[in-house]
């Protein structure tokens, strides 16, 4: 039966990746790339730079594929990503397929497979549509949050208290609850849209990369200085991946 | 000025360890490691295990020291922590005042550096108290919620909703409100006291040792064997350390 490693390889910085990642790759026949899709340019180039430094094993293949695009006409958001992973589940199995008998194979994933990301989903899909069986295994990476806090050198939660990860379009339909809040796949500056001037953020962009820009500070005296910033970095790059805490009260605040 | 760095460095894999930890490991003069204190003994060798397999620069001194002990007596859980935090403030300017001139420190941390884990403003306090100046910086590690989902081999969020990060006592407190809650620090058994018989719960213990332990299903149907295989684990090992999520609902539930 055929192995499939899901390989969390961090935040762009190369040194990221574990030694566990490192020995599943080399541990595999073929590493599945892919090469159209979400995947921005400079992504791409971290990547190929993780395979070349640390694949070391002459029998590892790189495969290149493409990754379906995502249609939203018509549609809600939920069903846009229901088809898109079934389209996606078809991929994968004919990845699958392609391997040697009892082969092994990983695919790569940005920050850790676990935290929004959905290819432990789509595996599952093609495990299910598939007419053969296969097995897989993950391999946990570091996540952006945790870039974030390393950044800032912060911790992400305070004393005791609770941490709520979620994403832009939430905050603006719930507000800033919970003490510390860190928001993922914000394209909607959520954090220029909450009436709260008094909480801290804590924002980072491009984290571990060389192109890393961080800022910090009292929400109504920074957000539209990282408004600003963004959007001349998004107009630099072509393309953003950012994320923020935002940080209500201090440690030992109810002592 | 002296530097020092804060190593996240997994959760009991050896294999969890970076490539940017090992790189700073390697860069310090001095690794401390704490001798007393929290730390059980199955912790200590994993932590001396990671230092033999990864520290090749002879230069690097392994200093161990002893942690002062949390008095808990006539105090609240936050007046016993600042305290606390206060002494080992102390211990650490000792260690770094012994470092060679400008020389560099290593703190190795479980899990990661910025999550449930005091180093970060510990060495903050040590810093003000200091007579002296230091740098630091934090290096991401492998958290205990990321092994908890690799080793269950399921994302630790539904599709676009939140993820909230919480203690047992607050659990018992709040109850258990969001879609994906995961729960650290719970000698309490809170999972065994809410009233959510549907909710999955995904537990595991000793994560990534050899000693992992985890189990999965409705919490009303599992409830109860995991507190048995807990005690009995305890009672073998002298310690443990578990985690858990629980999740409502399933993806797409909304669409």
């Amino acid at each position: 039966m055929p192995h499939i490693h899901i390989i969390g390889i961090g935040t762009g910085n190369p040194e990221h990746v574990t030694i566990q990642a490192i020995n599943a790759m080399n541990a595999s026949d073929a590493i599945f790339i892919p090469t159209k899709g979400p995947e921005k340019d400079g992504l791409a180039a971290v990547r190929r730079e993780i395979c070349s430094r640390y694949v070391t094993n002459s029998k590892t293949e790189i495969i290149e594929f493409s990754v379906p695009k995502r249609a939203t006409a018509d549609r809600t958001y939920l069903e846009s990503v229901d088809a898109w992973h079934a389209a996606i589940a078809e991929t994968y199995v004919r990845l699958i397929e392609g391997l040697p008998e009892a082969g092994t194979g990983a695919f790569l994933i940005w920050g850790d497979p676990s935290l929004y990301d959905s290819t432990i989903r789509i595996l599952e899909r093609a495990r299910v549509a598939s007419s053969f069986g296969f097995a897989f295994s993950v391999i946990p990476g570091i996540t952006s949050v945790q870039a974030l806090a390393a950044s800032h050198r912060i911790p992400i939660n305070l004393v005791g208290k609770p941490l709520e990860l979620t994403t832009g379009r939430r905050l603006v339909e719930k507000g800033n609850r919970a003490e510390s809040t860190v928001v993922m796949l914000d394209g909607e500056l959520a954090f220029s849209k909450i009436d709260d001037p008094d909480a801290e953020i804590f924002w980072g962009a491009y984290l571990g990369t060389p192109d890393e820009i961080t800022r910090a500070g009292r929400l109504a005296d920074v957000a539209d200085e990282i408004v600003r910033v963004r959007a001349e970095a998004r107009a630099r790059h072509g393309w953003i991946m950012d994320i923020y805490l935002l940080r209500k009260g201090h440690d030992f605040d109810d002592l």
